[in-house]
Order: C-alpha cells, then sequence, then structure tokens
C-alpha cells in the first residue's frame, strides 16, 4: 500500500495557506488549544469542535499510524462503522434511553435517529453475522471513527471534545481466561503507544469505576495539571487509583496503602474495559462451543483518542515559546530556515537534497520576514531540528542546527546535513 | 511517513472475521451492493448508511490514496474539517434555510445544530484568516471527511448513501483566469483518478447545470446501466451533456449535433464547480491586490466520491461469479489457495515468501472449505491473481495461476512465481 502522505515529504512555509498568531484567541483558555490555535495547527470552529489544519492533521495522522501499527500488531482488524444509528438495535441494550450524551436526529419521513457516541451495539450486530462457532473465535476488530457526545460543557481544547476521533477497538472470545489475557495484551499496547507518542514516563494504569459493566476497568491517566481527572499514584509501584473508586476498600482489594499515594491531575488518554456478555446477550451473538453449546460470546473495549492524545502532548511538551514535538510525532522532522538572499540558493540545493532523500523538512523560505519572526514561528511551531542557512554560515560551508528542546545552537558542515539528520 | 496498513500486507482467510454469503440479502435491488455484500466487503446498517469491513475498507483506503497523490499533484493540502455546523455560520450564506437536505440536531442547552452535506462554509471562514493579500493566493485545500445527507429515497448500494465519504477540495485564487487554468487542471486529475480505478474508458466529461452558482458545471459521468442519471453523450467527441440542461440553446452554445448524441444511463462519479464569490462575499474573505484594492477571492469546488466510486466500479467489473477487481485498487493482489493437507506445507512457504516480498495476499488456508467452495469465494471476492496450491500441481514444481478476469490457467514453476507476480 501507498505511503499516507504519498507525495507530501516537503513543504514550503511559503505555500503553506496557515500563517501563526502571535496571540491566543481569547476564549481558548486550555495551554494545548492555545499553542496549536497560535501556530495553525487547529482552527475552533465552535466550543468543542475543531478543524485539524494541514500541520495538525499531519501529526494526527502520525498519532493515527502509531496507534493502528499496535492494534495490527495484536491481531487487530480494522473496519469503518457509520455515524448515523437507528434506535431500534440500542433499544435492545436499554441504551438509547439511558445513554444521556447522544445527538439526535431525524430523517426526512420522520423516523429518530443518533449519531454514535460509541459502537458497541453496531459492532456486536455485524459480528453475529459472522460468528457461529468457536473456530471463529477469537476475533478483534478496531476503527478509527469519530463519535459525537453531546456535552454539557466543552473547554480543555482538544481534552474534550463533542465532535472526535476515537480509536476503539473490540474484542470476542469464548471464555474469561482468554478474555483477561488479551486485556493485559492490548494493555502492554497501550504502554508501547504511550511510550511512542512521548508520553511514556507520566502514564499510568489506573484503577477506575467499570460502569455499568464490570467492578473497575483500567485507565491509563496522563499526569498533566489541566487535567479533568484526579488521581492517587502509587509512584513506585506505577500504579493509580481514579478518585471515583478511591475508598478504603478498594484500596485494601488493590493492595495499596494510602501513605504511598500521592493525589495528581491528569488525563484519561486510554480506557479498556471488560463487557462480559452485556451486549453479546441482548443482541444475539453467540457461538456453539466444543460441545455443541450455545454460549453468549465474550466481549471487551479498547479506546483512545488520538486528538485527545494530542492535545495531552501538547499540554506536556511545551516552553514559554511554543509547542517541542517528539520526534515520532512532529509534523515535520527538520524546520529548514533560509535567511536573507544570499542564502536563498544554498537553501534550495539543500531543500531539493532533502526532498530526494525523503526526509521530512518544512522549508521556510519565506522573503518578506525577519530572521527573529522566523526563529519565533519555528519554536511556535515545534518542529524537533531546526537548521539555518545564512551569509555567516555559509561563509564556513555551514549551516547551523539546533534542537528545539536545547538552548545550544552549533554549525556543522552541509556535506555531513544528511548523515547528522539520518 | 509510514504506510497505511503498516503491517498488513498480507492475511490469513481462516484469521479474517467476514465470511462470504451464497445469497445476497433481499433488499438489495443494486447489483454494487449484492456482491459487495455477499463477498463480506460491506455492512448494511440501514437503507443509505453502510458499515466498510476489512476487505472493503482496503479497497476504500486504496482509492482515497489514489485520489490523495493527484490532488498533492496540483497542489492541494490536505486538512480535516468538523460535521457539527452551527446555523449563524450558514445563515450569512442563506444556506441554513435554502438547503433541504440538512440533518439537523440540538445541543443540551438547546442551539440547533446541523450536520455538514458540504463544507463551502467553515472553509471559507477558516481561509479568511489566512489571506490577507495577493501574495497568499493562489491557494488550494481538499479534506476527506464525511458528508452527511438526508436523501429521501437512499437505494442503488453505494451509489447513493445518507452518511458516505468525500473528497472535496476547494480553490482560492485572484482572477477569473487563474480560476479557469486550474479548473482544468483538476479536470485533467479527474481523469487520471479515473483512469487508476479502471473507468477511464466509460467516464465522460458531461455539461451540467450550475445550480445556484453559475450556468454549467462539470459532472463525470460513468456509463452504468443502474445509473440514476441521463446522458446524452457525443463518444466521438467524448463530451456528453446532462439532460438537467440538454436543449436546444445550450446544444448551440457547446457547438454539439443532436444526431451525434446518444441516450445514455450514468453515475455521476464527480463534479467541479466555478464558484465565483457566491461565498467569498457573504463570508468577508478578501484580499489586497497588487494596487492595495480590496477584493472577494473567486473560489471553486471539486468533489469525488471514494464510496461511490467503489460502487461504480463493482457495477462495470463483474461476471456472474462475482467482482473482478481492477489491479490497482484490489483488496490483494493474490488471493493464494492451498487445497488439502498434503499442499499446507508448501502453501505457508509461499505465503511466508510473499510476506517477506511485501506482495499483498490473501491466502485462503482454511481447513474445513472444499475446493469448490474456495474457488467460489476466491470468484465473488474478486482479487485478480489466484494462484492454487495443491498434491497435482506440486507434482510438477508448479503452482496454478488465474487472471480473475479470464477463463484460462496455466501452470508456473514454484520459483517462478515472485517474478511472475511482480
Amino acid at each position: 500500500m501507498g505511503d499516507v502522505y504519498a507525495t507530501i515529504y516537503t513543504m514550503r512555509q511559503s505555500e503553506l495557506f496557515t500563517k501563526t498568531q502571535k496571540e491566543a484567541p481569547k476564549d481558548e483558555m486550555a495551554k494545548n488549544a492555545q499553542l496549536l490555535e497560535r501556530a495553525g495547527f487547529i482552527y475552533k470552529n465552535m466550543a468543542g469542535v475543531y478543524s485539524f489544519l494541514p500541520l495538525g492533521l499531519r501529526v494526527l495522522e502520525k498519532i493515527v499510524n502509531i496507534i493502528r501499527e499496535e492494534m495490527n500488531a495484536i491481531g487487530g482488524q480494522e473496519l469503518h462503522l457509520p455515524s448515523l444509528q437507528k434506535p431500534e438495535l440500542w433499544a435492545k441494550t436499554n441504551r438509547w434511553n439511558s445513554m444521556t450524551n447522544w445527538f439526535t436526529t431525524k430523517l426526512k419521513a420522520g423516523a429518530e435517529l443518533g449519531l454514535a457516541a460509541t459502537h458497541e451495539e453496531p459492532i456486536t450486530e455485524i459480528l453475529s453475522h459472522h460468528i457461529d462457532s468457536y473456530k471463529d473465535l477469537p476475533k478483534y476488530v478496531y476503527q478509527f471513527q469519530t463519535k459525537f457526545r453531546n456535552e454539557e460543557r466543552a473547554k480543555s481544547g482538544l481534552l474534550r471534545l463533542r465532535e472526535f476521533l476515537m480509536k476503539d477497538l473490540y474484542s470476542f472470545v469464548k471464555t474469561e481466561k482468554e478474555q483477561n489475557e488479551f486485556y493485559e495484551k492490548c494493555a502492554e499496547a497501550y504502554y508501547k503507544i504511550f511510550n511512542r507518542v512521548g508520553l511514556g514516563d507520566r502514564t499510568y494504569r489506573t484503577f477506575a469505576s467499570g460502569g455499568e459493566f464490570s467492578k473497575f476497568s483500567d485507565e491509563f491517566q496522563t499526569l498533566c495539571d489541566s487535567g479533568e481527572d484526579t488521581i492517587y499514584l502509587d509512584e513506585k509501584n506505577k500504579v493509580a487509583v481514579n478518585i471515583e473508586v478511591y475508598n478504603d476498600e478498594v484500596l485494601k482489594e488493590l493492595g495499596l496503602d494510602k501513605k504511598d499515594l500521592k493525589e495528581k491531575k491528569a488525563v484519561e488518554v486510554g480506557n479498556i474495559f471488560k463487557l462480559g456478555t452485556r451486549f453479546s446477550e441482548p443482541l444475539g451473538l453467540t457461538f456453539k462451543d466444543e460441545d455443541g453449546v450455545e454460549k453468549p460470546v465474550i466481549m471487551g473495549s479498547y479506546g483512545i483518542g488520538p486528538g485527545r492524545l494530542m492535545g495531552t502532548i501538547v499540554e506536556n511538551h511545551n516552553d514559554e515559546n511554543g509547542i517541542i514535538w517528539p520526534k515520532s510525532i512532529a509534523p515535520f522532522a527538520v524546520h529548514l530556515i533560509s535567511l536573507g538572499v544570499e542564502a536563498k540558493e544554498k537553501s534550495d540545493d539543500i531543500y531539493d537534497a532533502f526532498e530526494k532523500a525523503k526526509v521530512e523538512v518544512l522549508y521556510d523560505d519565506r522573503e518578506d520576514k525577519t530572521a527573529g519572526e522566523k526563529f519565533a514561528d519555528a519554536d511556535l511551531i515545534g518542529i524537533p531540528l531546526r537548521i539555518v542557512v545564512s551569509k555567516k554560515t555559509l561563509e564556513k560551508d555551514s549551516v547551523e542546527v539546533k534542537n528545539r528542546s536545547s538552548k545550544d545552537a552549533k554549525l556543522i558542515k552541509i556535506k555531513d546535513i544528511n548523515s547528522y539528520v539520518r
């Protein structure tokens, strides 16, 4: 299969349609929204509803691809379910009336429909057409699809939205044992994902309420002062308890000691649920076991919101000048900056060489910006490696390289750029 | 950037969760829906609303990537706009009340929202924050995003949906001349796309109504007996006229002669519109020209529905046994079929070799299916190249190869498979 951005490894900043802004929009309180909007990654269409502009979509797609790789690695099969939902299906599980965050709409003929806030019901219905026997299990399916949630309040930028992309994986297995094994396997995959996007050292598996499905579920909470959740963290054992289930009985059950736990603010970046037969029974998803006995399929669900992850990464990776993207999900690997007319020709050559080598480069070739403006934009946008070409650097056959996360710049010879960047 | 299906070049059919069905669902009248549902590519959630299952999503993503490549090639910058829309924005262009196909919904606090049936208004609003001067133009932006359309009737499978993926590109230029040039450039890109997906020889640029925007627009119509549109085709000159503007005055204006025109059924697979200043004026998208004069930006819009394209391809590429995918968009390049226990080990080896060579292979390793069942499934699913491994072929150190579109099979030596497939 082709690349996502088949032909777009490189881009000239003079052609990019977005511009940076000096000031954050006044109605944005969250750091992630302030920085992402100022830098031109996202646009707020209304409270809780954002557009992803070219730089933002590149980051989002990179996060999606990391999640996709890890879901494929544990046997996930990707599909795509629709947003429009019929009440008849959700009435069978009593969730048409019990879920409080539906956006509803109507067909012309008058029938009511819902916009999916989650997808357990339609995926269970589809699987019921394909699962007959124990030989057809286990199966793991997932998608990246918009969820619509009619939140009372939507603030915190990308951390809480009314319309957002979600990766939801659903597992279908025969026994509790199989369920537990896959649950742990998916938890491991989640750690890999959070490590790969640069949140590994701040993200903790957290005991949380299982809602209507089971006693506990597991959340993955990333420490973050602007997080909406409160957790009690045992840093040594790397586990946490959500405030919603923080009581003596639970602590005892989990073998945790109050004096090892610190209260922290956090963002829920992932969650995993054991669903048991909550959906398979009412929707008739059964299988014949080895003895010919018809049994309900045991299910689990596993969510990660790539957009929320992006917001959380920005909350955790920034300084007073802007975003500091981890390399794995940065919109580009290199921000190449040309200063002054004398540097133009050589800068163009370096850009062409990067293009040929398929290095992802944003090239600041703008002729109407000062050095100061270009450096400020580079800091705000947050690409990991800045390379400056100027008359001064060229006098030494060199360019100036600087990591976004460091204060120190140094000169390297032009002939050494390629090996330096690799 | 990584591959879309980073690790999924190959798949064992025993693991694929979908099964084929002998009979088409009774409520599906359209050939595309009958074949795609029987083969497990799609699932009908309700009238006009479908899921894309793993095989179907692979085809859809390949179509999307072909379109993406051609849009990138003409300078398109990809972004992603939301579905939820605020009436205030669409009231400024009078489309909140005049568009008849809105799905509407409500926030908890009571405010009405719409689900985007198209995206001219939000993209114009965003660009108004980034375009100031003639130096900022031209710009071309596009997205792949769901459209919701409250159609009275939704039939014809993937040809007419209430919820569907759309590629919509919007152009922003300074002058009519620039508009006309880009319009023709995009028309050429569309021809490339239709050629690449296997519809080139049946798809014609068709004069159609410009609706409220301009006198004419251009549609790309693919000949198809189950199409909903009627066109008058001049085969020699490779142009057509939509029945909606088929009258003496128009024919004269276009220099077409009634006697050269044949009435045909067709599917609209793409359309391109000159929008003029219809949206930029009411939404305040202006630029300062070289003389410092403030002018409204001139816009165009350019749509293709990847799902409708997929349905049209199936309508045009099938036989009595199933689908016949063009190679460029087939879910896999090779359908490898192992027959009988004697062939299992060698089949596994061949599969592993394909995996290493990154050849896309669906491997029918199922042990509980007869040769007849496997061949029937392969014909239904429609992968371009079938490779059969059996005791009989192995006796000659060979496998049997057969193109889906041909009746003839032949033996080739196992050592020659790789060069044969390439």
